[in-house]
């Protein structure tokens, strides 16, 4: 089994409007992410805006992020697609190109049964040797891993991780303590990590670790060492920043911070648009405030 | 402005397990429902299986239509993807293809404000000459088009019809009273098609009516009469019909019922699974029941 | 089998702030809705209020208005509670008040299963021996009535009516072809009451009656001779008065209309609040544009 | 300010099935769980079938509780009512009948706004002189509080608690860094207390208290005294009994745990049901596994 842990930071997918990657502030950000000592990077991801790119541009993405990466840290890449064929594929070619591990994102367009979201998670697993981490996000789709298809996934060798997005600790904690020895839990961040660390977590996989590295890799220290009301105290104090992330959409806000923090990111993908000037400018005091 | 009117089944996509289209089967199915009778064809609609997908294969698909049509109806292509510059390709390239209108399907990742689901639409009409239609299906998708946006579409000289999957006539009735002169309406199918067409649809864009194409016809022929009380009663003797494919899954029911009659259309795409032995039974007497 | 059938407003419940009745101006009402044709009346629906009232104030209006009435059209008035015992005695004193039906409105704490919505409405139809018309409002409280459990209802002896406020046809449509020897529908109003009765129903129950009772009458009327078009061109007119009773709260919006229409019915109970001065503007100059 | 702190049990309501109060068990449960070292109790919360009470019923309950208590732990009685003035009204009768505070539930039936919200909650206030903790279930009714009417109503002076039913960390976050000096917080039980004791909680208010009362108030202490990793394997031990609670119906488990507790506390009011013969029995065995 392998040992992914702490802070992976969801990489924002910096675009120019021809539908290029903007590979040197790519570059930039991974070289410093990884500087400020995240464990891991997860191109693909929801702040990633998966959801808005072509496979050309995915598969460009990631291996910019891996070649940029030079083993230093691993880097997890989401495949999603709401066929199991088509998002196994992706997951294939993005072995090849040398990721460590996939986050595979449920991607529906007709509710699905259990034994689909089975089938789905199944096949991506079984088309690659790597790990691989379930991964579904019920504020943006209706589907919802239960119990009972997680402990049946957590049997398949290479499923390994669970990344949690939905911060119902009522959700994780079964899934904490009846399936610990076969699969591990990566949190949201934002309000939760600490809570989720304590309940056996082994990290995060965050979009706001792009802005906040140190701070989160400060924060997953404390959870290591068990020091819990010194974390509480710190994740109180890096709240004010996840909630402005909350009151905006999550891709435009990560990019609109990072463009303050002097990555020339870009806009966010249309139809999603960039923050507004007053939007920008109260993030900005926000990120201030919390000495960013 | 076009003047598409009637019955468009939403064609299956017949697909071999190792993605390949199954061409001489969908060139039959469209040769069949010219035969019966229907006004045009669409096909990557939801029962198309669009999401499931890729581009390759979607373009395959509508190439086959195109060229199966002979043009003796019109094809109505849906088009869709998060990004507003892919979906505006995937039309350009349709147009170009030979398609006669444009399904623009919203697909939404992060939730979409107002502004912007008028900008994806905006731009899948900018990027083409012919006909759009707009389309969204609030059963699939949570977003929703307010009566503000669609009139504010409705300006845009080439975005001349909106397919409703709602069938809520509540959110039609003002649409078709204040927009009527810029906007027509297509009708979901199932228990609505008739009240639709009394508020002045032009006719429905159905999945069902692959299987049932001279029976919608037929009731087609009834609304455009304005011989309410002879539809009603026939709309009611078809919605036995309708009921199973509300109790299964859209596409694979479509699909059962459509190699029940006689096409080889083939499975559904994983993780969609097709339907059980007991369930294909109680599908076929249900057909025989509505004499299909 | 009793033969309800017509247009039954819903009630408002005028009050005053000390929690009296004000028995005048409901006795006016009352009279003024008969005087315009209207076939029966139905104290307690949403639209009333019920929710916001006691139980000694709910059996006042029940007084008055079967008194009122004087036999000249029935009077079906709403019970309710979340236990299936009080709601049954509610129906039982409503009964000897005089009430010609009960109108048994499902009201719900913890989520119910189907035996136990069975349970509800058998309990109050066994304790009374008057018809009893069943009604569940999905805009307001999260449970639905499925068509298995109608079906089993419906062999109840005198649970001979259904209420629809969902304006949703298809789930009519089974009732009205299946079950339409043992249970009648009263439609909603707003966009659908013309449909409805196309599919068979009997009449329909609606807050709006209040302020345009003849011009549903004369809809009703149009229904009943099967002059669908004309119907239909009707209906689009009354749509605008139904637009902004979607846009404000219900029972706020109705008790300004009457308030506009000269019926001193009060504001709406605590924590309702009245419409604003340019809410009631508007809604003063769309009466006007409908001439009511 | 008063200083409510630690467990408070939701008590059952033992109700004889024609309706009158089982007097006995009542004032036995009250007894045992005080003897158990719960610090307070809470009649006519949703585990005390509140919303199936009429009037006389909940007034009853309460008399009892408070004269059983005999003033050794405060008692907060729940109160509810869709109108403000009755829910205002029930409050005053309690506080006469000698309850240390008003648990205020936010009763709707058509949807509130914002101000709404709060003049429901600030009428309850300013109607009696003693303490009172707001509370919503987003799981049970649709409106929630936001942070912003939290705070609007923490200024009222006797407003001092809240009890969040949601188990939503994120929610609860700001209320506990922002407006901390001016209001408590009480927490759901479940999943959650120790993490939003680590927040700054008080305490908690919950059904399954009823029947784990001792073990309740171990977690209490270990969480008072800051021993976060032993308050979390011993949270995690009494999960298995708080599932059970998540799976069946809450009051109906409840009454059926007390009764295999040897508390004769009847049934739940229909129409709700009793647990199964299969259910019941499967409870028992998860109670004998937690050692209750």
């Amino acid at each position: 089994m392998s040992d992914f842990c702490g802070v992976f930071p969801y990489l924002v997918s910096p675009m120019n409007t021809d539908g290029t990657v903007r590979e040197a502030v790519l570059r930039d950000l991974v070289d410093h992410l990884i500087d400020k000592g995240v464990h891991g990077l997860t191109p693909l991801g929801s702040t990633g805006e998966f959801a808005y790119l072509t496979w050309p541009q995915r598969k460009r993405i990631v291996e910019i992020v891996v070649d940029a990466a030079r083993g230093r840290v691993p880097v997890i890449a989401g495949v999603s697609h709401a066929a199991s064929a088509e998002a196994s594929r992706q997951a294939r070619e993005f072995e090849e190109l040398g990721v460590d591990g996939i986050l595979a994102v449920l991607e529906t367009y007709f509710p699905l049964k259990e034994p689909q979201i089975f089938d789905y998670f199944a096949a991506i697993a079984h088309s690659v040797q790597c790990p691989v981490a379930l991964y579904t996000n019920p504020s943006f789709q209706a589907t919802e891993l239960s119990f009972d298809v997680v402990s049946k996934l957590a049997d398949i060798p290479n499923i390994e991780y669970i990344k949690d997005a939905s911060g119902n600790t009522g959700k994780l904690l079964p899934i904490a303590t009846k399936l610990n020895h076969k699969i591990k839990i990566f949190s949201a961040s934002a309000h939760i990590p600490l809570f989720v660390m304590m309940l056996g977590a082994v990290g995060w996989m965050a979009g706001p670790a792009c802005i906040i590295p140190a701070q989160s890799v400060k924060l997953y220290n404390l959870a290591r060492e068990k020091k819990w009301d010194e974390g509480m105290e710190y994740q109180k104090k890096l709240w004010d920043i996840n909630m402005s992330f909350q009151k905006y959409s999550l891709a435009p806000c990560i990019k609109a911070a990072l463009e303050i923090q002097g990555f020339a990111v870009g806009d966010p993908i249309p139809p999603l648009r960039p923050l507004g000037a007053q939007e920008k400018e109260e993030l900005k005091q926000i990120m201030q405030k919390v000495s960013l």
